[in-house]
Parts: structure tokens; sequence; C-alpha cells
């Protein structure tokens, strides 16, 4: 195999940079053949990354990633720094790369954080990272490092295998290919890995404030998402924002029994479930007033986009087993509106914890997807101006007895007024250089996406150090994210791999 | 206070059975003398039994209790023994002791299973008892083994403290009390202890038919439930059915991110609210079509008696902290209709714990309480055909993939058909002398509740056993029945033993 490499090496050598297809096509066969030779020491690699908590509410559990992530960017050569907004916040990984003689910077973001873990539907524990067939997710666990070899459908199952460790893996492995074959980044590297981007990244912009003249360049790589559900490629050029909104409603004082107080004593989850019910339909319509009135039109380039897009909804649905959609749409077009997700509800209990009793609250949690030009702050406005119509007397804090005596309905909103949408030019020069390098490396047409459905700070980036940003998601759609057994797809990493190799080496704009 | 004790057992002696009154004022001092001399002791014994773990869907927790109950009354010369409805399930305690000469046999009931208790706002541990100051109950807890003398405002804090584990002890040391005053009971003693009522009395029904023969008598006094708010007594007549309802929605078969599925897979969260906001609305009123149609109206009597109840409104609001009540009647008066208690919904998290995913399912507890003429059938087929004239596919079974594939809209119902209501007529002869004797041992008017609002098998015992029941509830209104920080007032205890001692020696009929 190393005989092999060597003269791949030398092969491209030669081809020289006037013909950046062929030496696309070189270049990616020498990254595909050393992937292919050490599939499982990148997979071991990657798994010692997965293997430690990442949930941004536990602060030292998000120092013990950076100094793992600082140790492997600093054995690639890379100067590093934790980026901090203050005491006691987790740290942003800064890593610096100069190539010598490139003309162009290009700052790379992943997040290195994720999401709560504590669904009880976890096969295993989302922090032991185990390998499963991605045909039998429900089926036994493989011992992949006794295994001849690694099938491309194996997944392994890990909280941020897929959001959003994948991508820094991707690029650390990347790097290791490039040196093996001899070829050198043609473009200055930065990277700027978040840790707390699943909490709503709260310190972000104080961060890159802070240190705004570290992170300059010409480009901005957001890596993060999904790649489309049919499998192949896209870039994205925009997210939607996200605003959370935690709802408590309150009843008695103390738990009642639901036999001796029920139709007198006010249910607190009755309360909830119609004040939710009243929130939006089952369409996915959002019954708020006025909430749509900030909402930026498509483009008619960017409804071209859409629709090139190719068909997924008759596979989805199938696999998904619905027996029906929201709204009658197709995904893109239904992700590309502004969104009101109910992620939870908990009140009393279920099954054999049920007790016939009446709770003393009851909670929901909603994320809110945004879109240009709508706002955080507009749409709690709204919000709370609908819930006060509806004769609720809204408070940030918990009330206490007095203010639970004094109104009849009374509801605790308590906001996370994250950041609002992003939507770029999809035809600025280095937008189509990604896609340009994107489509050499993986042989096939790029989709393009106006806007990913999921969020990202792509305005604070936007916004804060004003260069160009693309977005380069790799991992499978149906990963899991966010969710119990979240997982990669093992062939989404090395394709992943050849990606960023492309991207380090022959971005031309 | 031995001297005291033999003093009043020979005024007692002497005054005979022709002057009741003052018979029972006798024995009253008497038997308070003793409680109050043996109050450390009586504690300790309930602490014994309360630290038994009984929620029934663990067999041998119950039978564990259950012999623990029959070494009890084994003590107090009683026969007993334990009727099965089947293998592995939960007996019933049957314990019988004959008094010579005795006319009357009397059927003691109480259950001695409980409520499950893995709700989180437990304070302590719900089967270590631990005893709080009433007027502090979030204080700390108290060295009552070295305390100089037991309050009568503590309470013991334990799963079953009040249900209905307390008449139990009530039982035991009325017992206890009237041999150290030399008095004999002068009704037979039967005793059924039901151990599983709190999972709907599922096999009552067997039990009772296969051991008619055992269970004959002329009366069945029933002590579960909480006395009046006010804190007077009261006995009732009859209490509300119920009937279990357990429903779940299904989303797509694997969960999936908000942002990129969000407004196009149906979310079964908001599936679920706008089923259960369409179930009742916000004032107790049930909106399933003919739900009220089987309801038999309160007689005149029965509305008088309800009218009769003291004002506890206003004291319970302000304790409650209550802004508003549901449908503006009385307590009493609510509680006579048939409710609809949303008692747990669950899907995805709140708080930190929200992930941004759609669930694949949601679920949602209901309790129904009815009132004489509903039955559980019948409130199943109108709930059933209500759902489905809201486009629902209803089925009692987990639904596969096919099933959720064809139909728009999913919901699995399971249903636990528990048993009817019952209502007495409350002028009968030993109804009546119940009564009498309650007022005689308390020295106060007892208040009249045609019907409890919580549930108890009555109509199962009325139909099985076919003898008058009265129902004689013995706890504080406020002792967190069927939720966490269950507690019993010690001075209901110390009532609840002058209670039991009077109607086992005067019920006079």
């Amino acid at each position: 195999m190393k005989a092999l490499l060597v003269a791949i090496s030398a092969l491209a050598s030669v081809i020289g940079a006037g013909a950046p297809a062929l030496a696309a096509d070189a270049l990616r066969d020498q990254v595909r053949a050393y992937t292919a030779a050490h599939q499982k020491p990148i997979l071991e690699e990657f798994v010692a990354l997965l293997a430690l908590p990442n949930v941004a509410t536990s602060v030292p559990d998000i120092e013990t990633n950076a100094s793992h992530l600082r140790v492997e960017l600093d054995k690639r050569g890379f100067i590093t720094r934790s980026l901090y907004a203050g005491p006691e916040t987790p740290p942003a990984v800064y890593g610096e790369l100069q190539s010598p003689g490139a003309k162009r910077t290009v700052v790379f973001y992943a997040h290195y954080d994720g999401q709560p873990a504590a669904q009880p539907e976890w096969r295993s524990d989302p922090f032991k990272p185990v390998v499963r067939d991605g045909a039998r997710v429900d089926g036994p666990e493989i011992d992949w490092r006794a295994a001849p070899r690694l099938e491309p459908e194996w997944r392994v199952f890990a909280r941020s295998a897929s959001d959003d460790k994948a991508p820094i893996q991707a690029m650390l492995s990347a790097l290791d290919a490039l040196k093996a074959a001899g070829r050198k980044p043609t473009v200055n590297i930065k990277v700027f890995y978040e840790g707390e981007e699943e909490q709503g990244s709260p310190n972000l912009s104080r961060i890159l404030q802070a240190h705004k003249s570290l992170l300059t360049g010409d480009l901005f790589v957001l890596s993060d998402g999904p790649r489309h559900p049919s499998g192949r490629m896209q870039v994205f050029f925009g997210a939607r924002g996200v605003t959370g909104l935690e709802l408590t409603v309150y009843g008695p004082l103390r738990p009642l029994h639901s036999g001796h107080y029920g139709n007198w004593a006010p249910n607190p989850a009755v309360s909830l479930v119609r004040l939710l019910s009243g929130l939006r339909d089952d369409e996915g319509r959002i019954l708020i007033p006025g909430f749509y009135d900030d909402v930026r039109p498509l483009t008619s380039a960017e409804q071209a986009a859409l629709a090139a897009l190719p068909d997924v909804e008759t596979q989805l649905r199938r696999e998904l087993a619905l027996g029906r959609t929201e709204g009658g749409e197709r995904v893109a077009n239904a992700i590309a509106r502004p969104a009101l997700n109910l992620r939870g509800v908990r009140m009393g209990d279920v099954g054999d914890k049920a007790a016939n009793a009446i709770s003393t609250e009851a909670r929901a949690s909603i994320d809110f997807r945004l879109v240009p030009d709508q706002t955080p702050q507009r749409v709690r406005e709204r919000v709370e101006a609908f819930l006060r119509s509806q004769g609720w007397f809204v408070t940030a804090d918990e009330p206490d007895a007095a203010v639970r005596a004094a109104h009849p309905r009374v509801v605790r909103a308590e906001w996370s007024l994250d950041y609002p949408a992003y939507r770029a030019d999809m035809e600025a020069a280095p937008a189509k250089a990604v896609v340009a390098s994107i489509a050499r490396s993986t042989g096939a047409e790029v989709l393009r996406l106006p806007m990913l459905g999921g969020s990202v700070p792509m305005d604070t980036f936007a916004r804060e150090l004003g260069m160009p940003i693309v977005g380069v998601p790799l991992a499978n759609a149906d990963n899991n994210q966010h969710a119990a057994n979240e997982n990669l797809r093992l062939q989404n990493l090395w394709d992943g791999i050849e990606i960023y190799a492309g991207l380090l080496t022959d971005l031309q704009w």
C-alpha cells in the first residue's frame, strides 16, 4: 500500500496546478488510498474524541474536549489557543496553520459541544461509541477492531458523531492524508471550533468581538448539519435562526388528589395543552398574530435551487412510516419557512408511574426556527402579546404564591434569544469556488441549498467577521441528530476527509 | 396513668349499655388516655408498616406487607388468611375476630397498597418515614423519638401514611386501647385489606366472588380518603368510579432534527396536545359528545347534604394560591360531576434536557372519574368514537410501521376499565348508626357526603357482597394523597383510634 501511495504522490506532483480537474482526481485517489489504508486508526482517533462527554452545561467536560482538540491540532503543526468570553464559560478552540505562499486564508468552523444526551432511548452509552450495521441499527454491536475490514455502511453511534465532531475529524485526517501524500495545503488554515453551539451560542458574539483580529480571513467554511437526504453533497448559503422558549404553567401550590379536587382546582396540564394547541396547528402553521409579517420572501434564484433538489419525500415517508406530512409541501420548502417545534412537554407521569394527581405545574419546551428578517426579540414580543391577549399573566420569573393567587392564569416564559437567520448570495465567487472544489473532490454535481433548516450562527459570523460564509455539511441525513442514537455513517467520514483535502488544496477564486 | 385507666374502666362498666352517650364519653376518655400514654410505640408500629414499599406492581413487596399485617392481626387474636385471585397476584388480607354475644358482624375495609412513589418531588424517601412539623412541611426532619412529646400538628411523611395504611393502624391501636381499658368489642370484626386498590382493583371481584361466604356481614365500613377540608369528620355513602386511559400518538419512526424536518414530519407532541385540548375545556367540562348522557342526577336529599357542608373554598384558594377555580362551583358540587383529569404528559424533554428534535411518540395519561350511572365500557366507546370522528385511527395495540404509514393520525388507546361509581341511601339504618357512633366518639356533628370525589370500589363490594356500605375517612385533607410527600397529621391518627374504638363498641341499629 505504501508503494502505491508514493507512486500516486509522485504522479500528483508532476501534474501541477494548471490542470485542476486532473489534479483533483489524482488528489482524490491519493486521499482515498490513504483513508482506505488507515480506516482503523482514523476511527480509533474519532472514537477517542467522541468518548469525551460534551454537553456544554458542564464546562469542565468542555475543557477536557478543548484540551484534547488542541493536542490533536498541535500534532498537525497548528498553533492553538482557547478563546474565552469570560470566566467559567466554555472556550472556543482556535488553531492556525500557515501555508507558505498561500494568498487566501480560510477559516473552518465546527462545534465540538453536543446536544443533551439523557434521552432514555439511547441503546448504548452516548459517550461510549459503538459501531453497528447501518442496515441493522437495532442489531448487535460490531467488534470493529477485530473485523477484517470496516464496511462503508457501518455507523458509529455516539453523541456528536455527526453533530458536530465529524468535520473536526475529517479536517484532522485530511491533513494526515495530505502529509502522507506529500501535498501541502494551498491556503492558510484557521480553525474555530465552538464549545457551546448546542446551548444557543450565548457567548459567541463576545468571543468573536474579542478576537476579531485573530479571525480575519477570506472565506468562512462552516461544517455542520447533514448532507441531502438523497445522500448527495449539498452546500448551504444560509441557516435558520433559533430561539428557545420554556413555558411553565401553574396549578395548586401542592399536588392534589384528582378525585377530591379535580373539576375545581385548575389542572395546569390542561391549561398548558390548551395554550400550546393555540400556538400552532397540525400543519405547521403558527397561529400567533403577525408571526409571519417579517418574513423575507425567497428570491427566484433561491426558489429555483429548491426546485432543483431531487425527490426525497417518497423515500423519507416510507423510511419514517409517515401517514401524512405537515403542510403538504416538499421538505426543502417546508424548512424554508419559520417553524414552531414543540420539543418537550413534562407534567405528571404516564403508564405505571402515573398518579391520580393534579400537578403543581406543567412545563413545555419550544424551539422556534426563524428566517430572515425575523428577530428573536420580535418573536418574543409577538408570542407574549398573544399569550396576554389569551388571558395569561406572563412573567419571566418564578411566580410566588401572591402572584399565582392574583391572576387566573400565570405562565412563566423563559427565553433563550439565540440568534436570527442568515441567507447569503449563492452566486458570490468564494461560494462558487467551494461548490466547484467539492464537485471535483466527489466527482458529482453539488446541490445548493439557499438556507439550512437547522440553525447555525451564520448571522453572527457574518455580522462580526464580515467575510463570505459557505456551509459544508458532512453527516448522513438519517443521523438521529439531536436525538438518541445519534450516529455517523462511516462512508460519510471517509468522504468528508476527501472533501476537506480538496478544500485545503484546490479552492480557486 | 395506669391507676387512671383502671378508674375509668371501672366507671364505664357501671354505666352500662343503657346510657350510650355517657358510655361513649367514658370510652373516648379511656381511649384518649391510652393513646396519649402510648403515642411513641403506636407511631413506631405505624412507621414500621409504612417502611414497607407497597406499590402493587411489585407483588413481592405486597406479600411482605401482607405477612406483616397478618402478624399484627395475629397478635390481636385474629385468625387470618391471604386471599388470592390467582397465582402471582397481590393478595388481600382477611382477618376475623369473633366477639362472644355479638349480634352484628362488621367488615372493615382499607387497602394497604399505595400509589406509585417515583415522583422526584419527594423530599425524603417515600418508604423511610420521617416526621416534620405540619406548619413547616418544608422544614427539617424532627427527631420524634427523642422529643419530650409528639405535637398533634406534626405529620408523618411516607407513601400510604394517609392512603391507606392509617385506618389499619387506627384499628390495631383501637383494639390495643380497648384491651388496656378492659373493654370488649360488641360486634364481630372482619377485616378485608386490599392489596391492589391503587392499581384499579383488577382482581377484586374475583377475590370477593371466591370468598363470598367468608365475607358475609351486616355492614361494610370502608376507610379511605380524607376528612372534610374543614377538618371535620365526614362519612360518605358513595364514591366516584374510575377509568384510566393511556394515549400514545406517533411521529416518525426515528427521532428527527427539528430544524431539518420540522414543518414537514408530523410532530406527535403537537398532535397530542391538540387531541387533548379537544377532550375537555379549562373549566372541567368534558367535550366528548354524549359524555354526560348517562349521569344520574343528585336527589334533593343529596343536594341538601352538599349544601350543608361548611365553606372550605375560601381557605383552600388561599392555601393553594389559586387565581381561579374551574367551573365556578363549590368543591363538593364540582366533584359530584364526572371528571377528566390529565394526570401526565410525556414527550421529549424540557429545560436543560430539551433537545431540538421531533419525537417518535408522545404519551398522555388520563383518569376519568365516573358517577352513577356511567360505566367504564360506555365511556371507552364514547371517547374512541369521538377520536375517530376527529380523524384518528384508534388501536389498542402498538402499531407497526405499516399501520403508522397507512393512517394520517394513529393513536394507541390503552384502557384500564376499573369500576363504576356507587351512591347509596344516606338514610339507611346502619348508615345512621355509623354517623351516630362517630358523632359520639368525636363529640361533634358529622358531615354527610353523598359521594366521595375519589374512587373506591364501593360498587364492586355492593354488587358482590350485598351489604350496606359506609365510608369513614380518617386522613387530613391536605395529605398530598397520590402525590409526592404524602403525609398524615398525627392528631388524625389519634382521632382515628378513638373513632375505631367507638365503631367496635357502640354501633347501634
